[in-house]
């Protein structure tokens, strides 16, 4: 099975590491903030929006030639009613363009940390929503997931990061503001 | 119940009119292209994107003080890549900006048809996700709805009407390239 790095140790670098972990997946934990060793061919950014550049300062050698999982959802925390990002944007294309010798996908950021940890909601499996440009690093990502109990699909270019960072900041201002709980919100029905 | 006219006989406004009568509310369906009169406080454009500029010409007086829910999706047909409204913007919002004297929600745009029809997705109840600035309006449409056996979700202002197109665009890619049935999509877990 594949390799991954996963960096940040949050709620989210936990479940999105069980669910590899438990499909045979190989995972090194790296805790934002230290410095460690990048192992494997993909590496998880869990880490909040705001501290990817940090990421990009610490490791941008190290990621050349990786694939790069952007998980975040770039919220504009002083409004809480737009993204933090260009309009019309996203949060992975701003990577990207950041680190022009990785691949970069967008995956995780439509599922909150409780339906990873527990791979359902509600009566459905928990599905994540991968997109990037780069259809094998797509596969592999998939296929590590499926393999650990949960569903993937695969959305489209990486453009299509627009569209689930806006689904993801529609799902945080919905479980914000009580309408939906912590352990639900938009699941795929296939 | 509510009263309420549906411009638009296709499959959405046939299924969003079931859903409506069966919860006791009075619908009355004018075909898109033929001349009726609106009855009601409450007028459903269950028609595509560009076939609104037509109904506002047609019925730009009788939309006066109405409460106007578009269920469109946007999409840039050519490229199927991107909407047709401008980055950061959204049909609902230039349809408030061509109705100053109307209250214009956005609904529906997240649902196939199928699954208002059969009001379920998956084991879950079908969820109208409704977005808009009049709270009035929002609750006159949510209570018929549930009243009529599907879920209605207060999506927050008239600004999420982006965040919905945006779900509503990535779930249409999803179904034209048969990653998802005409008869799932995203549901709303609670």
């Amino acid at each position: 099975m594949a390799r991954f790095t996963i960096i940040g140790t949050g709620n989210m670098g936990g479940a999105i590491g069980s669910v590899l972990t438990d499909g045979g997946s190989t995972v090194t934990h790296i805790g934002h903030g230290q410095t460690g060793t990048i192992d494997g061919d993909v590496v998880i950014l869990a880490v909040p929006y705001h501290a990817v550049s940090d990421i990009i300062a610490t490791y941008g050698d190290q990621l050349r030639g990786k694939v790069v999982v952007d998980i975040s959802n770039p919220v504009n925390f002083e409004t809480f009613d737009s993204l933090a990002v260009p309009v019309g944007s996203s949060a992975a294309a701003e990577l990207a363009a950041k680190l022009p010798n990785s691949t970069v996908l967008k995956a995780f950021n439509t599922n909150f940390a409780a339906t990873l940890a527990s791979k359902k909601i509600g009566a459905q499996q928990t599905t994540v929503l991968i997109a990037g440009n780069d259809d094998a690093g797509k596969k592999v990502l998939a296929t590590a997931l499926e393999a650990g109990g949960v569903s993937a699909i695969d959305a489209g270019s990486l453009g299509r990061a627009h569209e689930l960072e806006a689904l993801g900041f529609l799902q945080l201002t919905l479980a914000i503001g009580g309408t939906l709980p912590w352990t639900g919100g938009f699941a795929v029905v296939r």
